[in-house]
């Protein structure tokens, strides 16, 4: 019986993983730009830290999450998301006490959410995302979203739109909460039963709702904007202010939420607006959580963060027709005639690996017009012939493949002619 | 309460992570270099594919394994290592199928193992591994011997060795097997309890166990090398001949059967031999496992690969005083000086970074003074100063952080100034 990956995950195969390793290697150096430096958490964490830092109202804690218990009889739960493990991390290990501040970090890694698996949605999907920790600048909000949109437009996407709400500070929301309480109560016997609960637990997420989307209480819900206090809405100002600034576009929905319980002040989405990518338009998403690190044990920080699924940036790439500059061909291929070459030939191979060169040899006994036919395949820039008339004469056959032209070359200068005509 | 990452698990954070990153990326070109492909697996499987894969007797499999129910039922398993997920890959894609064989790929990522922590020794470690299937040539054995010892010298370790053994094909193992049946039967009551299980289901695997090592009867066992047919033994020479071309040095140890039930043929680790390095010498280790794609539901298809892991290479490259050349220096640092120029500088930041530098501000109001140790600590190449005067007079005076020079220089040119200075 053959065996298959668990439902809701992927294999990356080669074709494919090189797309993956130039995204990363571009989200790095956005990273290095933007000063963001590299945190690795574990894969899995203590169950509590999600119900506390992700939130125990949310889908995610409810119903998504992979939770099990070790040997130890601890229940631990395969991440659904990054921050909370960032936030974690960065109270144990005293990040607040370095003299650097804010603490600014990216992460890349796969995350965990037992989902009905759809298109671009995986029960093992990759995020990349950054956190900064430790200031309560409007600057810092205006970088985390020009981060986010730089994220995409370097990799040569275009059709983003920029989303943007502000959920104020604790004293705003509260209002906001008490007013959509006040608006939703009438018509709680209409809407579905989890809004029922949101009402008690949650309201903010009533406007999140996909089944009461079209409840006529939505379109009249108040909104946050009309809420703001002072703090707020002078902060809010100052975001949109450097935006502005930077060039950089947007448009405000009062209405954007986010999943998340623990979000205030900026919260933000990036759309896709390239046609043909499907009813999910929602690329990435973001926002301020000043609040979450004291709730998971540390002292009162202020923090925001992005993160955005690798899976869903691909469809994009794939919906704008963005083809990513891959290299595919093989520096050189050598090709083997008769047993005694075969030892110089894994000889050469090695010697030219080993001065940088990408090189390929057979390892299936083929006869030599199979080998050539393979070395067209792998689009080999050069191939060498080593047969035992060659290996007598200490030379190796070389052949330039887009040219079709052969030199005679010593064995000995054959890594410097490669590398040669490698940086013509 | 703060919590903490569970048990074995460790955080990497700034300041280690460019030294992951570091070597991800000389592992990559060696990858590359050496013609294999990156895959990327799951982090969990099917929990039978260990079973079937790693083999139902193995200490993993048997007690350290990471297994639960998902949200429907099914036993999953946090992969334990990077082979068997590998090769069920390459079953389910029928990359065997594929026109260029052997398929030659390499993978890196995190496995766990429920294990005592100790030095070295994490529940969630990350392993590097390369895997070619498909061809049965001693070459691809050399090939592979020689990726595993560059895996370390390329990363400038020295203290290197490397260990050989055969373990011969199934005719070869078998009479092998019976000789240590023989051997060890008298001395049944004498051996610890797993080896009386071992002499019964596995009996190579006592020459590995570390409660027996002492026993009389171990030093009198027999070899496999005596035991190896003539086909065995011709494979094995043609390894260590390709070898010996390639100037690669090897001790043969007899008793090598490494911890895994699937390997035949070549098996080999390769150990530090640096002082300070610990009890553990052993950094890495392989072989062929002939046998394991039919095993998986796939079609006979020969195989070979190792792996390493990087907690471990750290340890070496501490071990033997490797530093890594991990770049730690700030382009620029923006000093701001009053609030009008605020704006200003979250402009030139972001427009520094979209060309390419590496730039950073302060966010938290301080004083120009404290701006200055920031720049200093981050060990920033250059400082700009913006100021109410520089922004009126559309200027940045620009500090060269070195030498201690200052020049006034426009705001439209000073990424050019920066990028010049950047490659002088």
């Amino acid at each position: 019986m053959a065996m298959n990956a668990p439902r809701g995950t992927q294999d990356i195969l080669p074709g494919t993983s090189e797309k993956w390793q130039y995204i990363e290697e571009v989200l790095r150096d956005l990273s290095r730009r933007f000063h963001y430096k590299e945190i690795r958490t574990p894969i899995f964490e203590h169950t509590e830290l999600f119900q506390r830092g992700v939130g125990d109202s949310t889908d995610i804690v409810q119903k998504e999450m992979y939770t099990f218990e070790d040997r130890g009889g601890r229940s631990i739960t395969l991440r659904p998301e990054g921050t909370a493990s960032v936030v974690r991390s960065f109270v144990q290990n005293k990040l607040h006490g370095l003299a650097n501040q804010p603490t600014k970090l990216f992460y890349f890694g796969p995350m965990f959410r037992y989902e009905r698996p759809q298109q671009g949605r995986y029960r093992q999907f990759v995020q990349f995302g950054i956190e900064a920790l430790g200031s309560e600048d409007p600057a810092v909000d205006a970088e985390v979203l020009s981060f986010a949109l730089k994220s995409y437009q370097d990799l040569g996407l275009k059709s983003l739109k920029l989303v943007l709400n502000s959920l104020g500070d604790q004293e705003s929301r509260e209002a906001h909460r008490q007013a959509l309480v006040d608006h939703f109560s009438p018509h709680k016997e209409e809407l579905c039963e989890d809004c029922q609960l949101r009402l008690e637990q949650n309201p903010l997420r009533i406007l999140d709702c996909k089944k009461d989307k079209d409840h006529p209480a939505m379109g009249t819900a108040p909104s946050i904007l009309e809420y703001l206090n002072e703090y707020s809405k002078t902060y809010f100002d100052k975001v949109k202010h450097y935006l502005d600034a930077m060039d950089i576009d947007y448009v405000i929905d009062p209405n954007l939420v986010r999943g998340l319980d623990y979000y205030n002040h900026t919260a933000f989405e990036i759309m896709s607006e390239a046609e043909g990518f499907g009813a999910i338009t929602t690329l990435s998403g973001g926002g301020r959580y000043n609040g979450l690190v004291e709730d998971i044990g540390g002292p009162a920080t202020p923090g925001i963060g992005f993160a955005l699924s690798i899976e869903r940036l691909l469809m994009a790439l794939e919906a704008e027709g963005v083809e990513l500059p891959v290299e595919n061909q093989l520096d050189c291929y050598v090709v083997v005639m008769g047993e005694k070459a075969e030892v110089e030939a894994v000889k050469l191979v090695d010697k030219l690996r080993s001065e940088g060169l990408q090189v390929d040899k057979d390892y299936l006994h083929k006869k030599v017009k199979a080998q050539f036919k393979a070395a067209d395949r792998l689009k080999a820039k050069k191939v060498i012939v080593l047969g035992d008339r060659e290996i007598e004469e200490g030379i190796g056959n070389v052949k330039d493949m887009a040219s079709g032209e052969q030199k005679e070359i010593s064995l000995e200068d054959i890594s410097a002619e490669l590398k040669d005509t490698k940086g013509e």
